[in-house]
């Protein structure tokens, strides 16, 4: 496929000459490139197709780096990256050493900030505008907020200093495409509901065709009002709510007509003394028929999800297990945060319609929720990313630990989760849920112990958090019966008399592995699946400990804090001085995005990495292996 | 002072027989009941002037513990204490053992839940409503929310929440005092001020007076009327803000007029299919002239905070330092969230009135912000208490570790706080800190420290976390000069040959006493103040426990993943397997409210606790004290 207008792009510097006629074509390569690669890659396929005109206009208004672009979340940057210099290395996107999937401070000053979770853009612009202006430059500051993010806190939090402090050349763009990762929830949604079943909805969408029938997009403009799930409510009602909160409201324009985009921009430009909102409608997907029509699956095709061993996934398995206890009692609810796809509770919720909450990317409140519904005596099961799950830590502590409540946790995606890289591993949950106290922690190393798990939470009268990783489980067979596991109580997977591994979680199958090939070099090793993280079985542990006197620890979780951290908490407390502990475990820094074997790989997570790990802290001498 | 019509209260019941006029005399009793233990005590006496007759209204309109009153944050509880059967106990507020100063679960039915963050409320009350429709009850939920509360992200992801799923007989209750702790931010308070500054402002308030002369509380109501701080706003702005959310607007009435109070619930209560708004008017200080006029001093009167030595607090030092290094570089901004009185801001303010900026309660925003303004070239100094830290866990690990940006956060009030308690205690930010890449973090063993590592930090390229105690420091005397202090260096404070204390922060005063008193019982301790918990004095550490081999370690925090873990972890790294480590800290439990001298006794964390701590761990036999 020939891309020559976008291959002479080298900055965006280069849009400024372009004709209407060539930034129209430029658009269609964009896309082109954008589909070529994803599809095949996997990566944020709709959203991206959704701005690419937004992103060309932006970058012909502005003048970037100078001027500060902030995409919040960043994961729809991929036009952005491709005109901002990085076309010819587009197509090692999301891959080992290649680009970032999303904003990355280090591969462009382009980039303002490294971001992969919603609802920060506003208050990363806010501050780079305060920057701005104690230096008294006359640069612009514009933030681009999909209406997902806009239902976080965060982005309230930040439009009310926004509208307190007012800045200059400060502008907001919202990014309207009429759903978050998987509906949007919440007021705007309702706004457009409101309009569909307004009495005046026909007649104003015959007022809205005729006026677009004598514009040059009307007809494209005519066909976004009918969908259901963009934006003709924003053409009457949210300049209220707008002005109220503080802000000039422009718009609604149809974010893929170049011409309009230019023209209300410009308009923004314009000092009011008022930060203006530019109320941008796009359409998820545009310009790749199977992507618009399914936005939701198109959101991030591809994702490697799954493969491999054939075996559900542990997101899976959670969602089939919490339907059957669900279906015996009817106080069991569960509860996510604009990952319902995700967390598997999607398929749950034709059976359980009014016991499946999905609450927006506000995961916040979904922890107080939770909450608030075991006081009030149901049993919720919250799943949200591990990485995301970071944003409810106070209300955790503060509305479950310490008032000691039912409710169990699932940290989806704990661990290691490839190609969404640094942003997205699920890293430090075992610290962050470890130092709070009244917490169970527990991670199972297959499918099976998972299921006991979610039950044994059910059963369980206090917080209770499971961490899974991402991914396929491991093909275990499934338990008919649910059965209630002593909490606290951990196996002896192996026996062994040089080393015993405790490892959790999804580990336990790379020790057991690494086992095997350390079998083969003559050192024995014991294998512990401690199944919780707190409380941890002290008795065993102490025995394997004092039987072989090297104990090593293996997690997906920083080392700092984490689980080989509480194992020596343990030994100290057990006054067991003369045990040699090695610890393996996420290192302290963020890591790269690449394949998850390869992140494994390189970190020294998987067997091999584990048994090389095993010999140098104990037998570098007698394996004769360099340490 | 007698207080007849209180006394005989024993539950809310006991309210529906009282006549109007009784009902103001018991209004007027509750008040002199708090008046005169918190002006003594200590306590939030301010805010609970402000909703006497608001509780007193909601009991008699609902009928608690079937019904849910929710109240946010819960420092407002104490006339709900008082007339649910707590008046006897009501002189133990805050006090060892006795009645919590927030909401307290343990303590009552009528509690429905124990908090001290603000903006969880309406989550957990939108969590109780679910329960109770899961049972099919007919009860109602109300959720009353200070408009301090509602600048909260968390809060408003719940209001998105609650206007989508639009709960049966639920209702919310703004309390609108017009100010948060410190001073409402954002668009509440611009709703106001476009108000005041509107051509129509006076004629209004005439309007207002001549309707208000015609009713029973009409002078009050005019009264309210024209003070800035207080509610006409509300008149004409918020109707559509909330409708446009989805909520039905009743309001603004006058907080403390019973009967207007009565005539709104009723009609909050009638089914219209919308969650009903009921906007409150109340008067913080109501009925106490000092409070009405400096409700700021009042919200926490007594504090004794900087009591005892003389000398400074923690915080002042902080700031004055601060504002020292901001004299010499005008990019040195200081950010807290509705805390500038706290944390000391509110004294460098007029010196520096555009870089000191107070972002309400949101300290999510507070921290991304501030990496915004170090990605713009700013040095920003963020400063919140431990515990209200954690609501930014996510955007500390995210937008200020992730990108590695020059942002200093300032944990203040870490480790025990005394009477607020639970909710309060700064107890796991050593956990929760450590656990993120390329944070340094820090904390001063006294004031002298304090200014130094303010100027380290500063001079520091990274993220840099200095955790402080609340109260008054040690008196000790401040270098003239400011000094960049070397990253990770510790100090010996004083040889030992039995034992090392490594102490971190605060503790380090606690374990030099605790080494004199063990001195005289011949137990020869040696002293370490590591200064930096991350990164740890490797080289002092070890050569310190291979001396004595015998370590124990000191710290205002969790032990789990605190601290003393990080030494552990450092040993063990090391391969010092040899050596007995002893961890001296927080228990894996919430620290009920008493003084913090009584919490330290009881926690043996004083001098007394750490030395028979030392004794029972490793010399019980040597000193003949039982373990």
């Amino acid at each position: 496929m020939a891309t020559p207008l976008l291959d002479a792009i080298d900055s965006p510097d280069d849009l400024k000459g372009l004709s209407d006629r060539e930034l129209e074509q430029l658009a269609e390569e964009v896309r082109e490139v954008i589909i070529s690669v994803i599809v095949e890659r996997g990566g944020h396929l709709a959203s991206n197709l959704g701005v690419v005109e937004l992103t060309i206009a932006l970058h012909r208004a502005f003048d970037s780096p100078r001027d500060s672009l902030v995409w919040d979340t960043t994961n729809q940057m991929y036009t952005h990256k491709l005109i901002t210099g990085r076309r010819a290395e587009f197509e090692s996107i999301r891959l080992e050493g290649g680009l970032s999937g999303f904003g990355e401070r280090g591969e462009s000053p382009h980039d303002t900030l490294s971001a992969g979770h919603a609802g920060t853009g506003l208050s990363i612009a806010l501050g780079l505008a305060a920057g701005a202006a104690n230096r008294e430059e006359d640069s612009w500051t514009v933030a681009i907020v999909g209406d997902g993010a806009m239902t976080s806190g965060s982005s309230f939090e930040a439009l009310n200093n926004i509208a307190h402090l007012n800045p200059d050349r400060f502008i907001i763009v919202l990014n309207d495409n009429g759903m978050s990762i998987s509906e949007n929830i919440g007021f705007l949604t309702n706004w457009r509901k409101r309009v569909i079943t307004h009495p005046e909805f026909n007649a104003m969408v015959d007022r809205m065709r005729s006026l677009s029938q004598r514009m040059p997009t009307g007809e494209l403009l005519y066909r976004i009002v009918k969908r259901f799930n963009t934006g003709l409510a924003g053409l009457i009602i949210p300049t209220m709510f707008w002005k109220e909160m503080g802000f000039e409201y422009l718009g609604p324009i149809d974010g893929h007509d170049l011409e309009q985009l230019d023209l209300t921009i410009r308009q923004a430009r314009n000092p009011t003394g008022t930060v203006p909102v530019v109320h941008v409608v796009t359409h998820k997907g545009h310009g790749y028929e199977p992507a618009e029509s399914n936005p939701v699956q198109f959101h991030q095709p591809s994702s490697p999800l799954g493969a491999g061993t054939g075996a559900p996934t542990y997101s899976k398995v959670f969602a089939q297990t919490l339907a059957r206890v669900m279906g015996e009692d009817p106080s069991v609810v569960g509860i996510s945060a604009a990952m319902l796809e995700g967390t598997g509770l999607a398929e749950i919720r034709d059976e359980f319609p009014t016991r499946i909450f999905d609450v927006g990317i506000a995961e916040q409140h979904a922890v107080s929720m939770a909450a608030g519904m075991a006081a009030g005596g149901l049993s919720p099961f919250v799943s949200i990313y591990s990485t995301f799950l970071q944003r409810a830590f106070d209300q955790i502590a503060h509305d479950i630990c310490l008032q000691d409540l039912p409710v169990t946790l699932i940290a989806d995606r704990a661990g290691i989760v490839g190609e969404d890289g640094k942003t997205h591993h699920g890293a430090f949950d075992i610290s962050y849920l470890r130092c709070l106290p009244n917490t169970v922690i527990a991670a199972p190393m297959d499918e099976n112990e998972l299921q006991h798990l979610v039950y044994t939470a059910y059963r369980h009268d206090g917080p209770f958090a499971i961490r899974i990783p991402r991914g396929a489980a491991v093909g275990a067979p499934l338990d008919d019966e649910l059965r209630e596991l002593p909490i606290g109580r951990g196996s002896l997977l192996r026996e062994g008399s040089d080393v015993v591994l405790v490892a959790v979680g999804k580990a336990v199958q790379a020790a057991i592995e690494a086992a095997d090939v350390l079998a083969e070099e003559g050192i024995s090793c014991g294998i512990v699946n401690p199944l919780f993280v707190k409380p941890l079985d002290v008795d065993l542990l102490v025995e394997q400990a004092r039987r072989t006197g090297r104990v090593v620890t293996v997690e997906e979780n920083v080392l700092a804090g984490g689980f080989g951290s509480a194992v020596l908490e343990t030994f100290a407390d057990a006054g067991l001085s003369e045990v040699l502990v090695h610890r393996v475990g996420m290192p302290d820094a963020f890591v790269e995005h690449g394949t998850a074997a390869a992140q494994r790989h390189r970190l020294q997570l998987d067997a091999e990495g584990i048994a090389q790990q095993v010999r140098s802290a104990f037998f570098a001498a007698e394996a004769g292996t360099p340490a």
